[in-house]
């Protein structure tokens, strides 16, 4: 078995985030639920754009945040997702690969657009998101090639590519590549009602598949229908040789076989929290990859999130690298 | 002649801007003048593109900056100017219509993209800008129809639409068919670049055509090719019914025939430049059009202008409508 070329390999929805500003008598005038991450079709898109005030576009895309941060950290990193070939698939494509990510996946031609999440960030700071999945649908397991897996320490897979039906298939092709070639496969579960409307994919993968898993408070006890998070981080540890459940300010727990892991977070003005859990994970595997020990996985997850947290958007604005070595 | 039914109508190229971080090393390597305003081909715009770092997108243009200050602050304002039917195009379109601009040229089908605006922030906070003025160079007096000019008080134009060749016919018509609908003229100088590009064209126009006309200092003294911002003051004098001069923190210096008023900026953390002029413009003739006197009129400038570059973007965040109701 050749020596891996990468250290991480990304798959996802390759998104493009549209910013605006909304009052909350906008999200209840069109049925919006507050907080939340809902799926529209192209009708219903291009509806709330038209309704909605002036944006700002910017890539997003949960798996390509985190390819974003971890090549941030000096990791070498290859995302897979499907863009358009269209003006928003350009920026999509040259934004992950301006940071140094190797971007394979040829455009969809003559389909759906590139897909969009319409994001309305209300007074309160919180952003209520619509997604329209356009050329990502068509993502599937002919879109995973083995050599790029078979190169890659780590397969890192975002829950949310459960939604285009076709990539369900392509996370079991991923995963399946990734243990022929000895390579460990990752998940992070993205959204609690993302895990609610496909509880029982989830469940199955995480316990057959699934090395390393992420996960925040609520989609852990969404996945196992409890409200006790001891007993759930109790049967993660049961099921997945590593997790790492992040807690927001109280920091993460990293549970592996007899090992368990208080990691704190790291204080920050908070601007705006989307894109947390993607750093997270990021910053988690960049350490991981190189070879670092848990805690110092935990800590560079922390200086990650509290990066992406300080401002608005997803993706780092600052030096990470300079960032982790101050300890 | 039937009563105006817009305030403003803006002309100008529209843009869409793309926004990335740059190190003052990038701009040499790339040769490029630091804090001033290119205009480059498709091949240059591709290849800068293609080396810098990820952006972020929104929309842009002089003019069509200026009617979006506007419309926050109550005025009835249009937009002309030429997107491609393409995504930044749409992008272009809502941000302005979201506004609640009237914006009724068509867009260009099957020849040119729709402009954008490459700039390279440099850690010091300046901007060098790269324009790409893609579907723009399309733009041309038939894009300039009688009925939009004859229901605008005041025809708002921006300089940089000397650029493209046949916006310099259409520039004529739109101050053509306003002086035949007893409507006025109003000029914005742009970039003293600009200036020094179409020289000869600019005092032409501001002495025969122009009935208002807004510059900054480098603008002015760029137009009469003098160091001595008094004596360029006076030559506007003799030449304009009316002229807004804007001079950065001392604020801006209105000349009107016998009539001179300074007006004090309004202190505020400067945090991007960018889009004071519009902004300013967009103030002004926000208070002007509603029949305001001259020292209001400058004092909508100068709130407008504070509002602006208080953060990054030159389209505003804030409630403009209560930021110059409060005295």
């Amino acid at each position: 078995m050749s020596e891996p070329t990468l250290d991480i390999l990304g798959i996802g929805n390759a998104i493009v985030d549209v910013l605006a500003r909304a009052e909350d008598r906008f999200l209840e005038a069109k049925g919006l639920n507050k907080g939340a991450m809902a799926l529209i079709g192209p009708e219903a898109a291009e509806a709330l754009y038209a309704a909605m005030g002036p944006g700002v576009e910017s890539s997003g895309g949960s798996a390509g945040n985190t390819c974003a941060v971890a090549a941030g950290l000096g990791a070498r990193v290859g995302f897979l997702g499907k863009v358009a070939d269209d003006a928003l698939g350009q920026v999509f494509a040259h934004d992950i690969r301006a940071v140094g990510v190797h971007f394979p996946t040829a455009p969809l031609k003559g389909g759906a657009p590139t897909a969009r999440c319409l994001i309305l960030v209300t007074p309160d700071a919180q952003r209520t998101m619509n997604t329209f999945l356009g050329a990502c649908v068509e993502f599937s397991a002919a879109d995973v090639p083995e050599a790029e897996v078979a190169r890659a320490k780590v397969v890192y897979m975002e829950g949310y590519l459960f939604d285009p039906p076709a990539a369900q298939a392509a996370f079991y092709e991923a995963s399946r590549l990734a243990h022929q070639h000895a390579r460990q496969v990752a998940l992070s579960l993205s959204d609690a009602f993302c895990v609610e409307r496909h509880r029982h994919a989830f469940r199955k993968f995480v316990r057959e598949e699934c090395d390393i898993l992420f996960a925040n408070e609520s989609e852990l006890l969404s996945l196992y229908e409890t409200d006790d998070f001891d007993y759930a981080a109790e049967q993660v540890r049961a099921e997945v040789g590593l997790a790492a459940l992040t807690r927001s300010e109280k920091g993460s727990l990293i549970v592996a076989g007899e090992t368990t892991l208080q990691v704190a977070a790291v204080p920050t003005k908070v601007v705006d929290t989307t894109g947390a859990g993607d750093a997270y994970a990021a910053g988690f595997l960049a350490a991981f990859t190189r070879g670092l020990d848990l805690a110092e996985c935990g800590r560079w997850g922390s200086v990650a999130a509290a990066e992406v947290i300080s401002h608005v958007g997803a993706r780092p604005q600052a030096d990470l690298k300079a960032l982790v070595a101050r300890k």
